[in-house]
Parts: C-alpha cells; structure tokens; sequence
C-alpha cells in the first residue's frame, strides 16, 4: 500500500441522530481513509455540521471517500477542502509593521519628516542601514523556477509557493526576514545583473531552486559582484547537513572523517557542493559518479565542472563504473535517481558501510532493503530515521551571517555549521540518531553562533557594524551608565555623615 | 521662533529626594524645551530612574538641554535617545508567517511535499497565483533613490528609510504588502529591464522617489511591458490629491470645476502629473510655468516632456512670466520652490481664488500671508488645514487595483479615485476642509471601491481572476450549501408523520 500522504477536510452536514458520527467513521474505515480530525462546527434542531479531517493517497481516492459519504443515509457532503490548498490560501507571508503608525506624530517619527535624518545619516556612512533599515534582517529568496522540487523547469511564478515556504522556515525557524524575489530571466548574465542590481537593500541573497550548470556561474558571479553572503541552498545547504551526518557516522563506526572512502553519486547542483565541502573538511578520497559512470580526468565528453570535479578528487584514478568506485568504499552518498543503487553493490562495500541514500521521494535504495546490511543510514525522507534536511542549515546559517554583518559565506563557515548541526546530536549519537530532527530547536542557535563566530574569525565582517556583538555593547552601556551612577551618587553623599554610600545598585 | 519639531528621551537619574521632578522641569522651561511626556522607569535607595521625552528645535538644542540637566544638582543624564532614529532601530517592517510552523504535519502542507501541488496548479494556470500566493496582495516600492524627499539623489541604499516608511502606510493604512526594492541602476534603459525581470512575484510596482524626466520615461516603458499597475507615486499620487482637493474647492466658489482656469507652477514629476491629470478630468485652461515662465510651444529650449505639455495646454497662448499666467487665474498650484509666488500675483487672480501652495516644508507662499486674499488655501504641511498628502491616495488606489486584481492603472481610475476622496468631505465642506484628514479611516474603502469598480467597467482586470469579487462567490457558496441541506433534509424528513420539515435552518 502506498503511503496516506494527502489531507481533505469534508464539511458535513449530518442528521441530528444518535449514531450519525460511527456511520462516518466507519463509511472512512471501509475506504480505507484515516480519520485525523473532526469538530462539531454547528449545530441545528434536525441537523448538525461538522468537518472531517481525513488522510488519503490521492486526489482520486479523495472523490471515492466523498462518494462514499454521499451514499451513506444521514450524511450530505457540503465540500471538500483540500488542506494543501487552504494552506496557501492568501499566500503564506506577510509584510507587518514593528511600530503602529496611529496619527500624525508617529507619521512624523517613521515618514515625513523625521525620516529624512535616518536618511542622511545612512547617506554619510552606508553601514548606519544596518542599524536602521530591514537590511540587517533581510535575505532575498532569489529563483528562477528552473529546478523547482521534483517538478523541473516550472517558471518563476510557478515557484512563488516554494519561495514563501523557504520565507516561512527562515522566520519560524532563524528570525530571518526573507522575501521571495521572482527572475524571469533566462541568461546568466542577465540573471546575475539584475540580482546584482537589486542587492542592495538585503544583507544575503538565498539563491533558490536553480537549474545545474547554470547555478554554478550564477552563484560564482554574484559572489564575486556582491559584498553579502551569497548561498546557493540546494548546493550548499544539502552538502552541509551531509557533512554534519558524515562527521557522526564517523564517530557511529569509530573512524576519522578524514579516512573514508566517499563514492558521491550524482553531479548535480547538490552532487559538486558536496564533494567540495567533503573536501575542505579534509576528505581527500572521494569519487564522484554520475550515469556515465565514475568521473576521471581522462573520460571524454564531459562538461567543464565534471572535468575540474574529475581532476581534484578520484585519488586513486580509479576508470569505469560505479561498481568499482563502491568496491570497498565507506561511504555512498547518492543524490541522483530512485533505485539507483543494487543491493549487491552494498554488499560490495567495506565492512561498516554508510549509506546516504538522498533521492526524493524514492531513495537511491530502499531504508527496508538496505537495513541489515549498513551501519548508518539516511534518507531525505521523515519517515525514516536520520532525515538529511536542509532546514537544519540554512536557518541558522543566515542567523549567524546576518549576526555578524558577514560579507560572504566560506566553507570554513559551512564546516562550522556542520560541526553545530552534528554537536547537537552529542551522547545520544547511535545510528538511527546522526542528525538532529528538523523541529529541534535547539540546533539554530548553535549553528548560528558557530557561524558568526567563523565569519568574525576570517574577517568577513562588514567594518563598523556591530553584528551580533550588539548585545554586548548594550550590556557594556548599561554597566557604565550604573557605574556612572554609583559615582555620581557616591560623590552627593560623601559629604553627608549618617549616610552610607550604596554599596550595590540591586 | 521655529517650531519644536525633535523628539528626544533624556534617561536620567535623579536623587531619590522630593522637588526632583520640579527641578527637572524647571531646567526644561528654562531651555525652552516642551516636555511631551514622562515614566519612573525604576528605583533603588538612593536614586530613581526616569525617562524623559522633549520636543526640542533641533540637535544643538537637545544638546543644550541635556547640558543644562548635567549641570543640575541631583540629576545625571545617562544617555540621549533620538526619538527619530529609536523609531527606526532595526528597520520598520517585517516578514510574517501567516500560520504556524509547529511541526511534520504543518511542514508538509506548506512546504515539502504538499507545496508542490499548488506549483503544479499555477504552472497549469497561472491566475492560480492570485489565489495562492502573497502576489495577489503584494507591491513592490521601487526607488532608484535618486530625489528623495528633499534631499536628492542619496542613492538606493540611503532611501530604504523612506522606502519602508511607505511600505508601513500601505500596510496601516490600505492592508497591502509592500516590500522595498532598491535599483541600484542610473540608466533608465537597465533599470526598466530589472524591474520588468523582478515583477512577477507583484501585483503592482509602485516607483518612487525617481528624479525627473528619468521617472517620465521609465513609467512610462514600465507600463508597456508589465501587465499589472504601474504607479510613480510622486507623480500621480499628489496629482490624485490635488485633483480631489480642486473638486471641493470649486464647489466652495460654486463653479465647475472645468471652468477653472489653472496655473500649474512646476513641471517636475509632480507638476506634470497634475497638468496630465486636471486635463483628464475635463480641465481645458491650464498653463503651467517654470521659472523660465510660460510653457509655450514657441519658447526655446524646452526638453522633450515640457515641448508636448506646451502643446498640449495653455489654450489661450500665453507667453511671458508667471505674472501673464496668473491674472485672472482662478487657481494657482505650486509644487516648486519656497516663497516662489509673490502676494502681488496673487492679488493678480481672478475673485473667489483657490492657492495650492505645496512646496514643502516652506510653501510657495506662506498661509498666513495668503490666508486674507484667498476663499481656499492648501499646503503640503500638517500644521495648517487642508494638507494635500499622498496618503490619501495610494493606500486606498493600491487596495482598489489588487481587489480587482488589475492589469494596469488609468487617468479614469485616478479620476474615481480622486472623486472618491473627495467625497468624504461631503456636507462638512468648508474653505478650511475641502480634503479629508491623513488619518481619516474612511477614506480607503471608498477610493478601493471607487479604483476596482472602475477597473472592471474599463476591462482592466486579470481575465479568471475573481478580484473582489471573492467576497461576493464566497457568500453565494455558502448560500448553495445551506439550500442543499434544507433540501435534504426536507427530502429525508418527508416520509416521516409527526416531524414537520423545518421552515428555517437558523
């Protein structure tokens, strides 16, 4: 049986009869539908409303479930709700204010003509918006719907509802405030222009969704152009909750990090990012692999990244197929196509095998098949254990960047955010539990700090901001305004026999 | 005197001894200084802790002010606090969640998988977009920053203050989601491209604060190429408002208001606007001047956006000075300079004259100079009635256009967005209140519906969109459900003797 993955809400109207709830329930239990919810929502002399909250396959088990109801006596389905789709109703994000504007004097605090002297001061020294502008908070979400999900090459507009999720989880989860800015532009160049363009009222740029190989130059070129973190989420966001499961399933197998035999399968956007953060956390022997077969300088017809991919990694120059790359290899981190990877080529593996097994929704192996023949596995998906997912990034990434006024993100920062991500996992590691799970709440603030205090570390920090060493300059004003305080009070009193200086403030 | 017009919180701590505050307020009063308002923020042995707020002239004064307290026995000053600049800490918008992020479930409708079923819908059909996406209630504010407020060209980034400022009013005030965009680009040409690459995510662009003739040429290509609003506020907005404040005026001097006959001093972007728009609303006699004087097809050296105005107006060919323009004219309005039209000129007009004088923050002619030789005087400032202010207009314009879900904005919209406002006035109608108050709540509603009724008579909507109509399918709907279940009810209640088909489902 596939999975219950989709959510309907049926608003019923029901007889007002004893009885009238189990027939629905057991009209759901006959489909096969879940019942997750249900609330009386109105009641009348012969009729009561209430809606239904079911869990069914598909759109087309959704209608067999409502025409069961329809049949059933006492029972009229009012509509059918698709929770997805009221979900997103509106849109999913806001633009509210932090101040109310009430009347003329707060008009005159937050527009004319008070704001003029925010202005000015911005104009004579730019790094005064971080202090008085969204900029310090702000990221732009930044697509061109190229490579949206699963779904391809949709278009810009088709991937608004993508963006404002991605918006959502940086506010929910980070306290970031990011907006979804839409490119309809093909040419890279073009592409890196107008975001080049329009930076400059945010303090990163979140490229999103964007299509293999054309993400590779947008995000070289906008790095080079733009003096704000530039963060390409589906490369570098994947490689880095990767590199912090590698770095636990390590521990799991008691064995360096830097030891491991890694085969990379897949040389997409996620595939290269990967390679090159195993990389600079010290990983020398890896061996990336596509369709074609393992990646080696001396393959013919390959694309200029495949070709310098090929020539920095591969230590052993192992030539063929994935069959030999996996031959006694620790590691397999797919991020390719659903069962891609036999049964047999595991059992090829060195003893202890990890198994990263990223293509979603259908893993390159089945968890089920794999299980008894790995030590750790993990999967994209959340009904298994150790979920690779981005959102144990990027939220705190953009924290800590946005903390610190960073002016670029390093790998020496996306290492340290791996090394956050896998410290939350602690005495708990076992080999269901090499990650943190995507709700824990804990792992941003952990993550955050280890990448400001990176970015502070490199000096990649915007000279004369304050980042996020704000609170503690507060906290040094506060104490010197007491300790003027005690002086001044000490000094009024000194004179005053009978009258003890206060020895403390509290 | 100048007016008080700087805010400042004085943090003090003061002796813990009786007569203090006095003191305090005695210092103030002696400086000068009006105290606005005051809180014990805390208390120890010794020493109490108060936040002061002034009103003060400016920054030389509160300096002076602060100097006089430290000198004050029994007071320490512990910091200054700019109110203005308070009010801008951290920016002033914000991004928000329009519903919680608790956990799988939640992800899983708003994100992965689930959000991909709404990418697939507006990928089929991309009205679906305004149903799912915050595109339907979104603006952008796009600045090049290159003539904001009266400070010039200070850059995109110097802007952002302002920027945000309008993004809070759009919000207060009109319920629109604005988000700044700032275009860091001089070239028309490129900045036209960028925004026309970025639209989409938007339900309508409003420019803003873009010098002229610059602003002319890129509405203009702007409004070519997009297919939702295009609004330069500094243009249309105070156009819109004038346009509603002449309305009212006339019927103070009980004329037509197409009989008028109208200087229009300054041909900036706001003077244009206004000449465009008092044309489209049926205003035949209108001759704008410059400080070249008369804009006449004859004079030299004009550009190309005041060589078309001169053709277009100025029906009985005046040349000369503004002092030809103004005899006999029934209506001066000024977006110029300060002190730029003499009380002779005046005297000049025909009887029953209506003064617009609003350059800001000092008028073309000073309202209490005027006030005598005038029946209705306006300016741009709030401290005297009759404030022709932009709020009035594009909360309300940008509410109407997202309702209707519209395709472009036109002179008619303007011109019912205008009669609108103009209409709130109403009986209360009086040489001192020919235009509502910035803060008159009523005002929105009736320039929204005024703008979307007018969209939808011209054709101007999104064809498949419902607009604001929504309100109207949503009651219909729920009218069919209870219809049907009265219905089945009825049907199943039929057969039964003794229990009579209810007549009401309330």
């Amino acid at each position: 049986m596939p999975p219950l993955t989709q959510r309907l809400t049926l608003r019923l109207a029901l007889e007002n009869a004893p009885g009238m709830l189990a027939r629905v329930t057991g009209v759901l239990e006959a489909c096969g539908a879940e019942l997750l919810a249900t609330q009386r929502t109105d009641e009348q002399r012969h009729v009561v409303f209430r809606d239904v909250t079911v869990e069914v396959r598909d759109d087309a088990h959704g209608d067999a479930v409502a025409a069961a109801l329809v049949e059933a006596e006492g029972v009229e389905v009012l509509s059918i709700l698709d929770d997805v789709l009221a979900a997103h109703e509106g849109g999913k994000i806001r633009v509210e204010l932090t101040r109310d504007v009430r009347g003329p004097q707060d008009l005159s605090l937050v527009y004319t003509p008070g704001v003029a002297k925010v202005c000015q001061l911005i104009a004579e020294d730019p790094v005064a918006a971080y202090r008085f502008t969204i900029r310090s908070n702000s990221v732009a979400i930044v697509t061109d719907g190229s490579a949206v999900l699963g779904l391809g090459d949709i278009g810009p507009l088709a991937s608004l509802p993508v963006m404002e999720g991605k918006a959502m989880l940086l506010k929910s989860f980070g306290g970031v405030d990011a907006y979804p800015i839409l490119v309809d532009e093909q040419d890279p160049d073009a592409f890196v222009d107008t975001v080049a363009r329009i930076a400059s009222g945010f303090g990163g740029i979140n490229l999103e969704d964007i299509a293999a190989p054309r993400c590779f130059e947008i995000e070289g070129k906008l790095r080079q152009r733009l003096d704000v973190p530039v963060f390409h989420d589906d490369q570098h966001g994947t490689a880095v909750v990767v590199l912090a499961a590698l770095m636990n399933a390590a521990r799991v197998v008691d064995r360096e990090l830097t030891s491991l035999r890694v085969v990379v399968q897949g040389v997409g956007s996620a595939g290269v990012a990967i390679v090159n953060l195993l990389r600079a956390a010290g990983i020398t022997d890896i061996v990336p692999v596509d369709v074609d077969g393992i990646l080696e300088p001396r393959r013919r017809g390959m694309d200029p990244i495949r070709r310098r991919l090929a020539r920095q990694v591969n230590p052993r120059q192992l030539t063929g197929g994935k069959e030999v790359a996996l031959r006694d290899a620790d590691v397999f981190v797919g991020v390719s196509g659903p069962d891609s990877l036999p049964l047999e080529l595991v059992q090829a593996m060195a003893p202890d095998r990890i198994v990263f097994a990223l293509a979603n929704p259908t893993p390159e192996i089945h968890p089920d098949l794999a299980r008894e023949h790995v030590r750790v596995m993990a999967t994209g998906r959340s009904d298994f254990p150790n979920q690779i997912n981005n959102v144990l990034c990027f939220p705190g990434l953009f924290r800590g960047l946005l903390d610190a006024a960073a002016t670029a993100v390093t790998d020496e920062m996306k290492v340290a955010a791996a090394a956050g991500i896998a410290s939350i996992v602690g005495d708990d590691l076992a080999p269901d539990y090499v990650v943190p799970s995507p709700f824990d709440r804990s792992v941003v603030p952990v993550v955050a700090e280890a990448v400001a205090a990176t970015a502070r570390a490199q000096g990649h920090v915007r000279p004369g901001s304050s980042g996020s060493r704000d609170s503690e300059s507060q906290a040094a004003l506060h104490e010197a305004a007491r300790r003027a305080v005690k002086r001044a009070v000490a000094a009024r009193f000194a004179g005053e026999p009978g009258r003890s200086v206060p020895s403390s403030d509290d």
